[in-house]
């Protein structure tokens, strides 16, 4: 946290029904009741910690009006309606200080090119650079360093942080954000073999983000071969993610830092990938499909499945499997006893 | 795709021999037979799809001269000599309208350092920075906000992204082509261990690129410690791929998006790596190796081989030994069952 | 390597006592004795390659006194003290040259916020955006295209490579080195699911670097959900490493390439992370733990263990698995033959 508060001001931020004790310490961070310290605000959010109330060390603590407790010396609990809606309003708080708002205009040093079209409510920070034909929405805020190619378009309420990139002809639906260094639009992976090379295939499609995508930092998107590379309304991608040419994402999807997306692959609505799992190409995931963390999945995976390993199979089957990996060292010695009863009585009965 | 075709546009580009049907449709975009919809040009390219055509809902579908059939309402059907290169012909006229020609010149906002050579035929976009005695071949093409460090030396024809990065005194062949954000010349991940502390160990060498690579969105590729990191002529490099110091990789590999290769690693011509597939230090991969995703490669691969798994192992092993690991809860009750019948008669012997 | 000596340089630089043979070749490399060419420096640092010295091609070889042995044509012996303290000279001298002393002073295409502090001995290079309240330390070096947020602040004698970003309010410690593309302070990846869709969790912590730590190419280290996100003192992170919110790395750590630790892990001092290593959320690695190349761990690492594998096992346990598993056909035969012998008296005795 980057911001002080005095108790008095917590107090009236927080709507404090009632305060019990009092601290002169000034709070600068906010932690978990077990894990924090002085100069820390916390709160009760979940009856199950109440027990850590009374160990907490932090300064100032957000309590329900049915908790029963008094605090230590230096020590202040502030009794609010909700504790988890009173913290809420304090992040809110704090998040206007380390994010203020901008203010609309055009820095002098962004290199606009022709026909760029940019509404009075936008704000293009110090060396963005927008190729000719671009089209901002209102209110879309590029922070610094950000790169927008040729006819590109960016719906309304849209926030590029430093260094993101969006390439020739991609289009970004409303109050997408791109972490810094996200590259939305990079060619696919396309060769053919020809005579002992490599030669390129043209990739001439485009990225269509949907409402409300985030993508994490340093995160890449190819753009189609041909048509479109789709990442769905809500979706939420990590950092460090790899989506490839032609993949469709669909809607409310979460995927995972480092996982990566082969070419034409498919996946429903409200799928959730785990870190570092990893796609095959021209596959589909149905609807709500879970894979875990490293997952590697190589075949379609049916709507609502929870897979799980490389190959990815079913997580129950997985986890069983993995148990029986583990006893294997035990069923090589119970194969050697049996080897040893069978010879043995063979041998008595010779 | 990002640009229309009127049906007769179509037919004079793709230079058709005879016209079945017709449509009042522009053409916006380019899908395969079973995935097209109106609006789209299709094609038959391989005879297996044969069938599709009929059922295909695309505006435009180009032909072969053998195909028998009659196109639906509002549908146009182009005969030509072969479908596949009449579609090369459109993408490459999307291409020229994606990635229009550059004109020479170096862009305002740029800043060159002393010495830095520019041939009159290049291009250096907005906001780039050449570090002194940077050398540019003719016609490099350096998009935006490319770093390119000092004594770097790009060779010709090439074209670098937004932010890609060249550091200092690393060499680009000719016909290099950098996507975004991409990498080369970091620092090798070297330390020596004294007195309970990881003292940096210098990475004077460099990354020599050759002719006709390409390196994909945010990939780095680290300079070597002393000598070269070498990436050899027509290797294609995938997204998020990591390189690391002294590694040398031969001509026309295909490297999949988050491979990684440790440092001192080498890899023949003709090499594959499946995406997020990791290879250890000091190790070679002969020529023409494969490996699957997520492969995990801890010793030398004879040239030829194709392995997977982790550790890797040749791959029809490695799917043998997938098999039997899902037939282990069998397994584990043939042996229970074995153990019955052994003590049955023990028991009864008794 | 990008300098050139002549011999009689490298004979003054190296404090060579004796000289046997002679060169005219221009020294342009250095190389291990057996990799070596002509135009090649290379050492007898190590007794155990004595016998490579006589096959070396190198045009410069610094072996030890006691080494016994004529040069070939065109080659010279430079007797010294220490070869790897002489070697450690010249790629001190290379360094220099790869990595002239910057000049002192602010480039005048940089974009500086209100309220910045500068000192008198940083460098700041071009087209570098420092928002409002940034404070430098010391000799700091911004390369070229560096980002750097509201009230963020880097220590003395940090280097930050192009592109690198550090984001609102995070805080780097004294020497603290970052590879180009590096992001520290992006949004941690969290959201609470509501009425079918992920909202967003306010990310309002930081990240706090400590000394002398160093951040590899295109890495990516999440700010806090509150609170910070740290890494300890003298920790080394590779490239393309993903680091979540509310991690804690203690202290001199290595963090080999595109490893990720998700949210709220902890880690002691002196962990070691293989390249690709992947750790699940909210648990704790003791300290010197070491996970072997693709681990995936998902539970608490106790002090001092060696873990490899999917899910991680101790190292030796994962092995000696590993190797059972390759002898899965094995077993299978053998106790399809204990069934046919188990079958076959119990159908003689029936």
């Amino acid at each position: 946290m980057n911001v002080t508060f005095s108790a008095a001001e917590l107090a009236e931020l927080t709507q404090a029904i009632e305060r019990r004790g009092a601290t002169a310490q000034t709070i600068v961070g906010l932690a978990a009741l077990a894990d924090a310290g002085p100069g820390d605000l916390s709160f009760l959010g979940n009856a199950k910690y109440k027990a850590d109330v009374a160990k907490s060390r932090a300064a100032v603590i957000l309590i329900p009006r049915d908790y029963v407790g008094e605090p230590a010396a230096d020590q202040l609990y502030l009794v609010v309606a909700n504790p988890s809606v009173a913290l809420a309003t304090v992040c809110a708080r704090i998040e206007q200080q380390l994010w203020p708002k901008v203010v609309p205009g055009v820095h002098p040093t962004a290199v606009l090119g022709e026909g760029v079209i940019v509404p009075a409510t936008a704000t293009i920070g110090p060396l963005c650079v927008l190729e000719p034909g671009v089209r901002l929405g209102e209110r879309v805020h590029l922070q610094a360093q950000v790169f927008v190619g040729r006819n590109a378009a960016i719906g309304d309420d849209c926030w590029l942080m430093p260094r993101a990139t969006v390439a020739a002809e991609c289009v970004l639906g409303n109050r997408v954000r791109l972490q810094a260094g996200v590259v939305v639009g990079s060619d696919g992976f396309g060769y053919e073999f020809v005579k002992g090379r490599h030669e390129k295939v043209p990739q001439v499609g485009i990225v269509r983000v949907g409402d409300d995508v985030e993508i994490g930092a340093n995160s890449t998107i190819d753009r189609a071969r041909f048509s479109r590379t789709e990442i769905g309304e809500g979706t939420k991608i990590d950092n460090l993610v790899q989506i490839a040419h032609n993949v469709r994402i669909g809607r409310h999807c979460l995927i995972c830092a480092q996982a990566g997306i082969s070419g034409s692959t498919t996946l429903g609505d409200y799928v959730v990938l785990g870190g570092q799992a990893g796609l095959g190409g021209h596959i589909t995931l149905g609807k709500g499909v879970k894979a875990g963390g490293q997952a590697g999945i190589t075949s379609d995976v049916a709507a609502g499945e929870f897979v799980n390993g490389t190959p990815a199979i079913p997580y129950m089957l997985e986890r069983r499997l993995a148990i029986l990996h583990q006893r294997l060292p035990d069923l090589f010695k119970r194969v050697e006893t049996l080897e040893r009863q069978i010879v043995g009585p063979e041998k008595s009965s010779s």
